[in-house]
């Protein structure tokens, strides 16, 4: 098998890191020396550093349609939501509220930050009540309506599904909290949007949801930092114990550089996302398409058409060994992965497909996530299509 | 009063935030845009992500005399702090022992991060104990062995306290708590050491300490990344809850850049801190004689000699208002504190002077605090010991 190395890298896993806009990089390196200063400090090199905050801030909220003051700078999306859950638990639990009368609604298919921090809080006492998601991984809405109770305080779901691509339904879903709940005390709406902003609208008004968390490293910004932004009053209580930064919401000397380019990603990747995901879901489809025609073993996993965020593509390549499979294309200079990077490699199954599939253990074992940026041709597309084949035929070969 | 706009800046406000080290920058340019990889990723981005990660893992534990498991990077101090404190307590409580049956020794003169994370913890139910700490800000010997008790679980404190400078004696403390513990199970031994590493050994070894928690915007790194580190079997539990990230005690894609240039500022920062310190501490020395020799009304809050830290001076201008000194000083061009920026502004005495001084007011709510770094020369000190000079005149004649 011949490997091309001087061919360029097609890079397929933009969900689980993007490359940075060279806007940011621009900013980063303008800024970098000089903006030293302690947001904090009452002096000239403090006050550039809060002055560049509070520009950040003010730029992150106009993204969001909210006010400076509804949104925290964090360590990234898994802190975010972290401190979504955790956090709203907590400040309910400080008005005296005990663990065990709260409960959580969301989905088995979220990211391991929601389903291990969810493990964690049931461990604490709270309740878990697990929704039904269809063979596309959409909320059952009847089977949300159900199992919305008195005391419920919270639904949690992402907007974009970090596997399969799959959108929530937002709008609907936060119908449902408004209309059915049972007490006098709001069902909060937490979306998970780290694999959104770039293909989607990011205002929390038009989303109807009250708690958002977004990553810079998923939409051409800096690793380590992120934030979480909330409608109306201040939802949650401090994870970390420490000084009065962001509100005392988030203590630790303010990383002013990574909000700063956190907030100019964030615009890059909502201004124009709708040319942006109408491009990309082209050649993702042209994608699924060659892969189709192909005569490859493949089952899609998740939507097609609008319930699929552009740039996701899922499939099982049925009764093959995927990780190898993004070995072999690695190689070949094919970047693609199997499921989040953040549900470790050697794992086993993807959860999100066998709770989609009911178990289908052959699904579930062979998925392949390919995950596209705007710099991605057709050629590339037919470039990795032909890697794929390769791939089935050496298989075919050797066994 | 004459303003000189033109006159360089004198950035005497290190212990806040450091500048970074113009190797530092260079490093980060270099990398920014290429290093983007999710360092969990199998493919080849992802390995040149976790290949910088496991270099700048290594090049931190050979700095701390530690094998690279025995360290986590975080977001800051401030979480390596909590992850130190109720990480310890968390990962006991996991093994079946009761909040109710542990004791935390501390001093109260730590930073907010560590005070208030404290408190939190006494909220769950672990006893803080208290130690008496003497006039400069050591802890007092007899004191803590009277207090070692068979429910002690962990002493904290500052390697170098964040406003007075003074430097724990930490073979000391580590002597009495191996000898004087009052059960089988060791007492461990956790040292803020954010404010050390630019004029201290930080060797894990040497120091006898059991933890020891690193902050690289203070010792000439980037903001938003930490470090805690440790001897020994991995002694707390994760935080947050999450993907598998940092052997699962720090879930969220990794910051790799920033950990690489924690690394390397680490590595200039230990490398020749001997020589930093003893050229810098001859200005701090100058700069005392002569706030000394000018008549001002001061009374130094903290130890001299080799019991405070190279850089640090801290005084109290007795009956002055110093918040508004420090804006005074500010607009001369000379960047000063009263105390630590997470304290807060206008936040009224320093805590830190108050239990030193035994609570006497007019020291506790007239300080300044003074942190060298190694471009200062002796013409900024004395500009610096002029301008608090012209500061006094001012208000006397205003009043």
């Amino acid at each position: 098998m011949e490997i091309n190395q001087s061919r360029k890298r097609i890079y397929l896993d933009q969900a689980a890191a993007t490359p940075l806009w060279p806007e940011v990089v621009a900013l980063f390196t303008e800024k970098l020396s000089d903006v030293y200063g302690n947001a904090s400090a009452i002096h000239d090199e403090g006050r550039v550093a809060a002055n560049l905050l509070r520009a950040a801030r003010q730029e992150v909220a106009t993204n969001l349609g909210l006010r400076p003051q509804q949104l925290v700078f964090t360590s990234g999306g898994t802190e975010s939501n972290n401190l979504a859950l955790v956090g709203l638990v907590e400040k309910l639990k400080n008005t005296g509220r005990p663990y065990e009368s709260m409960e959580i609604l969301a989905t088995p298919i979220e990211h391991p930050s929601i389903i291990n921090t969810l493990n964690y809080l049931e461990r604490l006492g709270v309740k878990i009540v697990w929704l039904a998601v269809d063979s596309v991984g959409q909320i059952k809405l009847g089977d949300l309506r159900l199992k919305i109770s008195d005391r419920s305080i919270l639904l949690t779901t992402s907007y974009v599904n970090s596997e399969i691509g799959t959108i929530a339904a937002t709008s609907r879903l936060a119908r449902i909290l408004e209309k059915e709940r049972k007490s006098k005390e709001k069902i909060w709406f937490h979306l998970d949007a780290a694999q959104a902003p770039l293909w989607l609208p990011c205002d929390l008004s038009r989303l109807k949801v009250d708690l958002l968390t977004l990553d810079a490293g998923k939409f051409g910004g800096p690793k380590g930092v992120g934030v979480l932004a909330w409608r109306g009053e201040v939802p949650v209580a401090s994870l970390l114990q420490g000084g009065g930064q962001e509100n005392g919401l988030r203590p630790g000397t303010e990383n002013v550089l990574g909000a700063l380019c956190l907030a100019r990603a964030l615009t890059i990747a909502q201004t124009g996302y709708e040319n942006r995901a109408e491009k990309v879901s082209k050649l993702r489809d042209y994608f699924w398409q060659q892969v189709k025609v192909s005569g490859l073993p493949v089952q899609l996993n998740g939507d097609l058409g609008e319930g699929r965020v552009a740039n996701n593509l899922n499939f099982s390549l049925l009764n093959y060994d995927t990780e190898y499979c993004v070995v072999y294309l690695d190689k070949l200079g094919v970047a693609a992965s199997t499921k989040s990077a953040c549900a470790g490699v050697g794992s086993g199954i993807s959860q999100v497909v066998s709770y989609i599939s009911e178990g289908d253990l052959v699904r579930s074992r062979s998925t392949l996530r390919f995950t596209l940026g705007e710099e991605i041709s057709f050629t590339d597309i037919d470039y990795t299509v032909e890697s794929l084949k390769k791939f089935v035929t050496l298989m075919s070969q050797t066994t």
